[in-house]
């Protein structure tokens, strides 16, 4: 455990924010920023915004930042930061570069003592990602990982019906991540910086379509339901000519308590924007949810008419309630939801660096579990898919 | 072809249908008899509408027949209605009983020189299928083949965008068809009639699920995209203890063309009621199509907003404009499009029986062919659960 | 009462049917055929489809009618009709004129003995409806008025749930009816048939939009919260250029319960196609019903999530499940509706020739009453649209 | 123009902003903090949360503040603030107080020498609103009002259609806002904070729904159209036994350029949340929004199929973009919107402190004149409901 030689209880204060990755252009980072400014528990004190140092500084003068704090590498920013006074250094660093950076910045960070939150996929490989494990509990740091569609208030309420019994045993569970962004080969176009890395190898990752957005569906389904994908078996396609890697996925799922189902993802389907989507199938009720329409979660028992459940409504559970910050009908969005991850990570950080017992509340976000099923996952459809669909196991 | 010595030209007058099966208490019988009086062109004079006698006689009254045509047995229909004169005797049967009982109904019904619609799935399994492609192609009766979701307007409209090259080359395919009602072992309740034969193996075929609904779900992404299911790797379940088929199908999906899919069927998902949809996505545009919502069909072109194409507008296609009869905003609903299926067998009909030549709109509807394939579909997809998933070809 | 001396009971056989209007080129009277065939209750065995006796002919030859039964004008129907053999002759007749001809059809149609079935509005205007009510009290015969829309399952569904006081005390009610395809002056085209009399103040009435679609909404609005609108005040528009009547218009309404409301209906709202729907907001519970997607009510409880009643559901009411002819989930639409009130018609019908009880069900259709209403709505708006929107009585 | 010494360019540096009501309890500052911090390019330094001076301490602890800049009350803040060095104290103050304290605050601020964003509605009453204009133009100083439903994309794309001529000439313009929490005497209730002061008049207003959400619709409908309402006529009502303010509202309009428009807004309408939208129809397309779907702007051209303009998307217009921070389909809710209204005030803000010229997106927010609107527009609905729903004039 991290020493804490703050002056001030960090519960009476803000938390001090490092950014690794993020610089002008990125998409991620800023969606990042906006997170942790959103319920202003945090600051942002200092960045490795950018491997180009002059880059970094620039990057950091868009968020007021001082020069001193805007660093050429996370190896510098992590070696300076250390020297800093307990009341000026940052309290964590949140990793939000390309995929092939995400390990060899949490082990360092981790290793410099300063707690982590990481954009998703956890790490490149599997491999690494349990070698973080590792790490992580040798370090006794926390380390959170920004599965963010799991902290809509809606998500919370599927999960909380299902753990409460209204589906009974789940039988069915069907997850859709469709994307049309990637229809044409845009990675060649010099702009197009968030098509570039996500299609390259060396950057992304064994899977494109599969480890940008199909694991997104893999934790959404084992969050809500409770249960484990057993085994799976994949069809993987690139269609787009001279793409490097899929861009499509049809994916069959067995699960631990005898569930069976179908994740499907694509980046080629022209018209899809981001329509990640739930349905879950038990013995005695249904439900069904789409991040288009997020705060709507449509609840089938096995008698009656469906019901609309609703973000902020009164009748929610606590998890959703916690996660709303509006009354019913004021839209709330992916911000807001990305922001959930930020608030319960930053409760439970508070909660160590002053040493008390952290609430439900604030032990619900992904964690490296999540992350080593992630890339499990990905790894397994590409094998599955390089056998012709035959079924792997995800046992780990 | 059958001599035609009627005294009347078919153009103007009724078409007569005999009803095998559709007694008391059937589903489909009655929907099939709203579709065929829907238009005014077809009269029904007669049926073997139970194998009980009386319990024929006794449907035939509710609509009005006399008892002397409300015959116990499709063969005594056969026989007797042969013998009467061309201007009383029916035209064509419909056959809407129990699976096992399509393929020797409609082979008798064309031995006895009458033309035949069938309810699908065609036949009991795929040597039937095959068998009744000989009959037909030996007796050069028409035969047609009730796949109704097809008869929608907006599903016309798909298959035209695609056929004309609004989305580019087909690369993905999503069908869904999902029902909820037979979630719990509700066929061994006594009044359970649809649940009962549909559930067992002896009237229903090889499948359950996947012969009852999956079909259609096959039927419309064929009829939809023009392009034929390559092979299929399917798991296939059976959620309901006792029950003796699938009442659940997760499917993956390759085209002849290179596109890949994915086809789910299941009448296990509680809430669902009969949500049938396909969506296509190409290289320039993509489409989604919900039977829960038949008037509208989303096109979404690579550049710009998503449309939504509505029944009965005037940019619609002539097919599409064909099969709607009503102004936009009126709902047309399941039963006018079941309706187009009989609205284009009996104008083929009339040109067959009158020697003239049918339009484009009159050879609309599905045949034998589109009955083959199904009872492929259905063969492999049992062949590939019972192997584990292994990819099976559909090849003829 | 007219005396009965059919040889057959009419329960026991079709009911003959002659129609009013109608002929080619028509668009209500085709749907009204439709309706009147869907449950193969009703035999249309005569017609005066057209003034021009040779239009007539040919337009009773589209639905295989003997020359001799189609007829140059009502009166010669009526006259000729009424000398044939009680197994022939027509039970009763259905008008689908343009409006100005509803009156004197009705009329003479009574006098002539026969019961009548019309399209709406009742009338030309409100003195005619009050004379029209004196004649079918004094004829003893069967009056129904196509108000099409209470056809619909869920708008029986939404009735009861009033009825059942599940919204307590209702405070407001809005009821909208917009339509696009006169938001240019198309009746000046020679081929907009239906645009042509709808804005013609001699054919139409008083009022154009607020005759041919408000009366809709009215009546909906009472049929559902069984409240009666006390006073309005309307502001009338006609946008088009030349056009004789008006395309718009905006209600303020003000209910006998103390409710409160709005009625807006138009047909210059460019891209509306034909979306009447129903809002009812009550001290407990709230409900809402769109045309568009007909088989879904929402129901609001003052506590927990809104519910989504849908048609053919095993919990709706008698009332809905009666209106009701398939499974939930296979789309039911505006012809089933329609031929709903069709069905209820035939069934009193079939009652009145048989000297039986008509039971609920039969009795469930709009009659003279609801006529003089709408003809009193009519009136008022249009009287207070002159007076600059004043608030007008419908005390009658 | 206020002098500034600052010795940092407000470009290079956040925004100090202090806020006046928004203490523990309060929805509508939390929401205003949120939106503050969104951009990350506002820091809050000081407030008069409260009334209560260890109230307004207790507050500020929430959000980190010293206890020497949490005022007892507005004008100590003014006072106290007034005397800081440039680079310590406020730039701009923000109002979330209840209505009655909006003109004070927003005068003493201004006196002051501090811009001024306010919650909505401008002031207690008309006479207010147009002092307050005076004030504002005397002391130069900036004032944003957060009508913040107008910061959301897709309005800004509606406005921008309806400015290119999509629509052609505006004939019908409908606006709705109905919520369903104020159906009973919640004001009774000690914790319901919001509905107490919401239904007096004291600290509310003239109008109780009208002053809190009609105003909303009323401002969206002059936003979007750009097109202002001439007349009105208007029917308010007090459902609630024994509550002292409408609760509902039913409104007819006339517009300058002679459309014609309905508003009604409702808090007793039960099981609707928030369901502000809007409906506008030109001569020669329509278009639709609704806040419950932000992100969806149905368009639709007189000819072609209805278009679903998507937030986000790369065929939006430049204001609609530039108010959008995801790729489309990460869904962007209220949060967001409001925060729009902060961005383009501040930009402006920072604009006036640098000496710089604003671009068109940094002045696109509400100011004094859409508030004096609004106060005209709440006090003609309360005198033509009190005159019988008379028309009257809303001439400023």
């Amino acid at each position: 455990m991290i020493s804490q030689n703050n002056t001030q209880q960090a519960s009476q204060r803000k938390l001090r924010m490092g950014m690794i990755g993020g610089g002008r252009g990125a998409f991620i980072g800023g969606v990042h920023r906006i997170a942790a400014a959103f319920d202003q528990q945090i600051e942002l004190v200092c960045g490795a915004f950018s491997s180009k140092p002059q880059r970094s500084i620039d990057s950091g003068k868009d968020f007021f930042l001082p020069e001193e704090r805007c660093y050429g590498s996370f190896e510098e920013m992590l070696e300076r930061e250390a020297t800093l006074p307990a009341e000026e250094k940052m309290d964590f660093v949140v990793i939000v570069t390309p995929n092939h950076m995400h390990f060899p910045a949490a082990k360092a960070a981790l290793e410099a003592g300063f707690h982590v939150l990481s954009d998703k996929p956890a790490t490149f490989d599997l491999a690494q990602a349990k070698e973080l494990q590792s790490i992580i509990e040798a370090t006794g740091l926390l380390y959170g990982l920004t599965h963010n569609y799991t902290g809509y208030p809606m998500v919370k309420q599927a999960r909380q019906l299902i753990q409460d019994g209204k589906l009974g045993k789940v039988r069915k569970i069907i997850a859709e991540y469709p994307q049309g962004w990637l229809a044409s080969k845009i990675e060649d176009s010099s702009e197009a910086k968030q098509a570039g890395w996500r299609t390259d190898p060396t950057k992304s990752g064994a899977a494109g379509c599969v480890g940008d957005i199909a694991t997104h569906a893999e934790n959404l389904i084992e969050y809500v339901t409770g249960t484990e994908i057993k085994e799976l078996a994949a069809d993987l396609t690139t269609f787009v000519e001279g793409r490097m890697l899929d861009d499509d996925a049809n994916i069959l799922l067995r699960f631990e308590n005898g569930a069976k189902g179908i994740l499907h993802s694509s980046q080629i389907s022209v018209g899809q924007e981001n329509n990640l989507s739930i349905r879950v199938y038990g013995e005695s009720g249904g439900l069904e949810w789409h991040q288009k329409d997020p705060n709507s979660l449509l609840f089938s028992p096995a008698h009656g008419p469906t019901e609309i459940h609703r973000t902020g409504s009164d009748y929610t559970s606590a998890a959703a309630a916690h996660a709303s910050r509006l009354p019913a009908g004021h839209v709330e969005g992916y911000l807001g939801a990305f922001a959930n991850i930020y608030k319960a990570f930053t409760s439970h950080l508070r909660c160590v660096l002053d040493g008390t017992e952290p609430d439900a509340f604030a032990l619900d976000y992904p964690r490296i579990n999540e992350g080593i099923r992630g890339m499990a996952f990905i790894e397994a459809c590409v094998a599955s898919s390089n056998n012709n669909t035959e079924w792997v196991s995800l046992d780990l």
